[in-house]
Parts: C-alpha cells; structure tokens; sequence
C-alpha cells in the first residue's frame, strides 16, 4: 500500500476500505507517513468527504491510536454528554449532578478550553480545594459511590487525533465535516462511553454557522456512533446569542447553582431539561423523554439535584460553602454597568462578539499558554426579545482593570436594539 | 500575509493576487512555507483550479526563482519547441536542423528524459563525440553562426518548479492543469524563448488521455503566454499509437536522418512540417502556415534540411558519417520480427504498451538512476489502418537478450488486429 495512491483514492472520489484507513492512521501517528501525505490527504477529504463507513473506521482508527478508558467496572450505561462548543455554555456543571441524582452514573473526563471562557475543568478549579486529578480507581469508585465525578484527561487518548488536529489547524483543514465528526467521536468512545448524547451548538457564537452544517455534523456523527455500537444521539441548539447570562469562569459556577435551585435562566434550564432527558433514555432509565423531563423537574424542585451538587463538590475535595455564599468564589474588582444607548426591544446579542468581549477581559485563553482570571465576565441583563429603556443596563461587566475600551467596543458590535425582535428557537431538531 | 488563510482563499475559490502568489513561492522555495502547507495548497488548486492571472503570476514566480537564460545576443526570433511527450517522438531532432535551414535561430536546451525512451539529449549522445556541454559564450556565438545549437540544460533554472514536483509526485497532484502548464511555461520561459510552440500530445501514449483535457492544458498555456509577452501556439496530435516507425535511442536518430532526407514517415513528417510551419510563422520568417509548409518542405527537397544537422552535428564534435551509414550508431545483438497473429487491419496500437515494451528493453529509464541501452528498441513495420497478413511482421524488436517475454507480453496487449480501423486523426486541432 503506497499513500500516494490512497490520496489518489480520495481524490477520486473513491471509497476507501477500513484497511486503507487503519494504514493511514497508524502510518500517520508512527511518522512513516510524512504531514505533506496527509496534509494533501485531509485536502482532498475536505473537497470529497467520507461516507459512514470511512468516518467510522477513521474513528475507530484514531481510538486504537492510543489508550481506551475502561469504565466496566462501573454499574450501568455510562452516557456522555458533548457539546460543540458555544459562549456561556454551563450544561455540563447543571447536568453531571441532576443527571446523577436520578441515579445515573456520570463518569465525566473534561478539559481546559481554548475560546471564550474556560473549560469545565478551569471552572471547577475556580472551587477552593477541588481535586480534579483522581486515579482511574477511585474515579470509578467515586462514580459507584456517588453516581457523579468529574476529572481531567488521563492518559493518552487519540494522539493520532490530536497530532491530525494540529496539522488540520495550519493547513486550512479544520472546516471539514468528516474530519470533526471523527475527532469528536473517538475522543469520546476512547473516554469510555456506552452511549453518546451530542449538543451540536448553531449560529454566530459556533463552530456551525448554519443549520444545514451542524445537521450534517450531527448526522455524521451519530451515524458514527451506530456503525460503532454507540447509541448516539444529537441535539441540535441556538448559539445566535449567549447561553443563560453568565460568561466567564466563577460567573458561569454560580449560575449552575442557581438553576439547580430552580432559579436559573430560561433557556439554560430548558436545555438542560432536554439533554438531560436524553441522557435518561439513552441510559434507559425512564421510557421517554417526557418522563425524564419530569423526573430531572423533580429533581430541582425537590433539591435533590442540588443536594447532590454539593455532594460531589465536598467528595472531590471541595469547599461547597459557595452554594449559599455565592461571593465566597471572589468577585471581581470593578461591576461596570453597559447601558442601553437607546429604548426598544433587544434583536441581536451576537454570542461571538459577547464572547470575546469576555475573553479581552481574561475569562477565556486565545492560546494555550494565556492564563485564565475566573471572576471576570459578563452578566447580560437583558436578551434576545426582552424590552429595553435608553440608560438602563443591557449587561455587567466584571472587570479587574478600569479602562475596558477593548470589551466595550465588542459589546458595541454585539447588540442590535430594534422595534422588535425575531423569536429565537432554542432547540432546532433532535437526530437519532 | 499567512499561508493557512492563502490556502483558505484557494478552497474557497477566491483569486489570489499576484503578491499573494509571489509569497507562496518564495516561501515554499526558501523553505519558509513548509511542504505540509504546500501540499494542502497544491490539493486546493487542483480541486479548484487557478485562472488566467494566478497561472501567469504562479509561471512567473517560478521563472524568478532561479537563473534566466538571457539570449538577446542572439540575432532574430527565439522560438522554443516544447512536447508534452509521447512514444517515438523523434521531432526535435528533424525540427532543430530543419527550421535552422530557413535561417531561424534554435537555441535549444534540452534534457534527458524519464520514459519509455531518453530525451534529446540521451539521443543526441549516441552520436560518437557530440558534445552538449557549451558556456553560454558558444552556445550563443554557434546560433549566431549556424542558426543552430542544442546543449544540457546550464545553470540553476526554476529551482521552484523542481521542488514543487518533487513534492506534486508524492501528494498525488502532478494531475492538475494549473501546475503542469506553469511548470512547461516557466521552464521555456526561463530559458529564453521569445516565442513557444507546443506540440500537446493526446492519447494512451500521452499525459493527457482525452482531447478536453489536452485542450485545457494548451489554453491554459497559450493563455500564460499572452500574458507574459510570449507569443504561444499550441498543437494537438494525436498520441494514440506511437510517432512514426522508431521507439528507441539510435533507432529514432536513424529515423530523423530519414526524415530529413525526405523518406520519413507520414506523420512523423507531417507533424515536423506543422510544428515548423507555426515556428517560421512565430518567428516571422513568413506570412503565413502554408507559405511555412512550402519553405520547409523545399529545404528538405533541396537537401538543405540534411546539409544543416550534418553542420550542426559537426559543430558541436560529433561524426556524422552515421548519416550515410546509419549502422555506424551500433546495433542491437538480435533483431526479432515481431509476427501478426492474424490477418486484417491493424486497428489499435497502444503507444504507452508500445514504449513500456521498449522500455523493458532498455530503451528507457523508470527511474533517474537507470542506465539507457542506447541501440535496443522497436521499429513499426505496420501502423494503425495498415493491412498485414498472418505471420508478417508487425514489427522488428531490436534486443541486446534473447528472451525478451517481458517485452512480447506488453506488444500482444498494445496490438489489434480487426476487419477494419477507425481513421486517427494526426493533429485535431491548433490554439493561439
């Protein structure tokens, strides 16, 4: 087998076998195939694509590249969640402890983020004492014990994944549906999972732009998942503007407390309602997804989900004396009010713009070396829909530095007000 | 400028601009631009293509990465002759003494070749005592005096070029129109052609397989031309079946004398009188295609034709007593007639069968390394439309081994013998 004649293959629009493919990784991973093969490779995937089969021994490929987590010992479906990525996306700190309340284990592995905000990771690390970096032994035990943990990545999972993704990121490469869906997916069936439940973000604030993208990424990727023997489905959700109203890193903990209490933002709670009840199925707990939104209702009102937050705070080491105090996660020096510079209803709160907006004021890393300042962000005060007064406040910034020309500026381009606005759908379709 | 977003611009079909293209090629020659970027750009190109301002700027780039050949010491018009090659392809050596006896200079740098057979220079070789290697001093000083030389390719021509196809080679994108057409035209274009006729073979025997293909590739380079200030015209012949009788060093030197005496074969001649024809025309040594025909056809008449090569052979060292005796270039050990299995109308003889049957002879190289037989080879005793009867020679093999099975077996898949032969077409049509 020659890779010259491999690229050929694909550039022809050939189907290539799941040999084929197995020889491209490996080769690839082990450095006999050279980054200019595999550059002009990923090139001519991105023109041709790949069909279900080929992505999915691509898949597989990039999962056997490495280490698999084994997470047998724990009891039950182990189903994981996964979103694409948006701005102000704090599912994951709502969902592991209701998920895990209804008696679910979520054995969770979660990164540092380059982007907006931080990670899950940097987030929980904004908890004092929070540990994070938990054996493989006590991981599972933690999850038989107490349904929920949530750790940093151990081990090396996928290094022909990320040793394909930093070469896609030179060579114009990333935007390529095939080559995503397979990064995404065999970073989560190398974590382990038994059933995948995918949050595919949309619009201005993600990596998919329009509906027709993320529904084929969508479709790839749980396409994937069933070649793969990986019950897979995806949700397919608005990122025109921020999720809930908090961006940034300790702003984002305390409004996950705040909907575990019931009292969060609309749209985040309903998202997690859905993905969560999702998750429910998948891990055949309830029998449809009406039950498991009532269930994961429940859950908030009775406190049981909450109760169960704390818990998992206090077994991984942390001080959960936030729940009640949320100020005892620090606060930023300065709370700049934005003002609404004119009276009506607010159209467009474009998630990018916010974002950065929050990034220029040290919430999120632009590269990999920045650090993170957890307590700085944005509060929004009003969203896409909600009526607005000339001077009264469209968000609060929280800064450690006085003069925050360059978030202003972004916040500027980021909001329309307008005689009315167009109704956001939070939830475009599910595929499964 | 940073080459991820100029490979971005190409995927997205958008035009480079000339600093765009100058900045890639720069790079990638001096090393800056790795061969990862390249590669992927390369990919791009070939999906998506380059227009007329992008090849011409692309052409130029790789003509300034190295030595240009300056031949305005040269009286007159310098009009190059280029082939895209084939099989028996004999036209430089009966063109350069033929064109030269009208008064027009050829300057001609020529190199040895990759392919069933060698290159000009592999056959002017055969030549006891020719010398190919003169300063640029006396390969001027000899045009002007003789109208006539032909040497080595001299200096550091296109480094560029030769680093992209290193690098085309093995990212399976040799095949894209864009990049063959600026690797020929910065190639003559650095060796000091005024003017380029080329002659773009299509068929089995040719790159090109198809005649749409063809046609996009001499546009494209007729379009280089025009806009570099080079008058350019482009030939297509046909490549179906080998040119004229000889595929083989000496055998297609013995072939040109032939010609140039007046008894070559039909096409063989008739392409030289038409590719001739659009040199004189080029180099304005007459008005008009038929006035060139005529010119050319008396100085082979007349004997003129012949008198210029035995000068031009003379000149640079050569003894041209093969001239008249043509076995004075050696001979193969054993010449075997090659017998038709059937009697009809030969109707097919695949031209790359027929080179790779010569090649396994030794005729050719396979790889830069391998060493030319310069006397082995195939001559033609019947070509396409010709009648023959079962047991008379298709052709004569001429071996320096006995066996030569390797070489039988790819002449009974080249052959075909049937009731009756589609006509071929010798050249299907010009573009200027």
């Amino acid at each position: 087998m020659r890779m010259v004649d491999l690229i050929h293959k694909k550039q022809e629009n050939q189907t290539l076998t799941q040999e084929e493919i197995q020889y491209i990784v490996k080769g690839f991973t082990e450095g006999k195939i050279p980054d200019y093969q595999m550059a002009a490779f990923n090139m001519a995937v991105y023109f041709n694509g790949m069909n279900p089969k080929e992505v999915s021994a691509l898949t597989m490929a990039m999962v056997e590249s490495g280490d698999q987590i084994d997470l047998s010992a724990i009891k039950g479906i182990k189903v994981d969640k996964h979103s694409t990525g948006g701005v102000g996306d704090t599912t994951t700190l709502v969902l592991a402890p209701l998920v895990a309340s209804c008696g679910v284990p979520v054995a969770k592995m979660s990164g540092r983020g380059l982007g907006h905000t931080g990670g899950t990771i940097d987030k929980l690390e904004t908890i004092k004492g929070f540990q994070f970096e938990l054996s493989q032994e006590d991981f599972i035990q933690q999850v038989n014990q107490h349904q929920v943990a949530v750790v940093g990545q151990t081990g090396d999972l996928t290094p022909a994944d990320k040793k394909l993704y930093a070469l896609r990121d030179v060579t114009s490469t990333v935007q390529s549906i095939p080559l995503i869906a397979s990064s995404i997916m065999s970073k989560k069936i190398a974590s382990g999972a038994d059933a995948i439940v995918l949050d595919v973000k949309v619009g201005d604030g993600a990596f998919m732009k329009t509906i027709e993208m993320a529904e084929e990424l969508a479709t790839t990727m749980v396409e994937i998942g069933n070649h793969l023997g990986r019950k897979t489905v995806a949700v397919l959700s608005n990122m025109d503007q921020p999720l809930g109203f908090a961006i940034g890193n300790t702003l984002e903990v305390n409004e996950a407390v705040e909907t575990l209490k019931g009292n969060g933002p609309e749209d985040l709670t309903q998202l997690c309602l859905s993905l969560g009840a999702q998750m429910l199925l998948s891990a055949q707990r309830v029998k449809s997804i009406q039950e498991g939104t009532d269930l994961l209702q429940e859950q908030i009102d009775s406190g049981a989900a909450l109760k169960k937050f704390r818990e998992f705070i206090e077994v991984q080491g942390g001080d959960a004396s936030f729940i009640d105090e949320p100020e005892r996660l620090g606060k930023a020096k300065y709370q700049i009010p934005y003002l609404a510079k004119s009276s009506g209803v607010v159209s467009h709160w474009v998630a990018n713009l916010v974002g950065e907006a929050a990034m220029v004021l040290g919430a999120g890393r632009a590269v990999k070396e920045d650090q993170i300042d957890p307590v700085v962000g944005i509060v929004l005060k009003a969203k896409v829909g909600d009526s607005i007064q000339e001077g009264e406040p469209l968000a609060i910034i929280h800064s450690n530095r006085e003069d925050i020309s360059d978030c202003l500026a972004r916040l500027d381009q980021a909001v329309q007000i307008a005689d009315s606005a167009e109704e956001l759908p939070l939830i475009y379709k599910t595929i499964d």
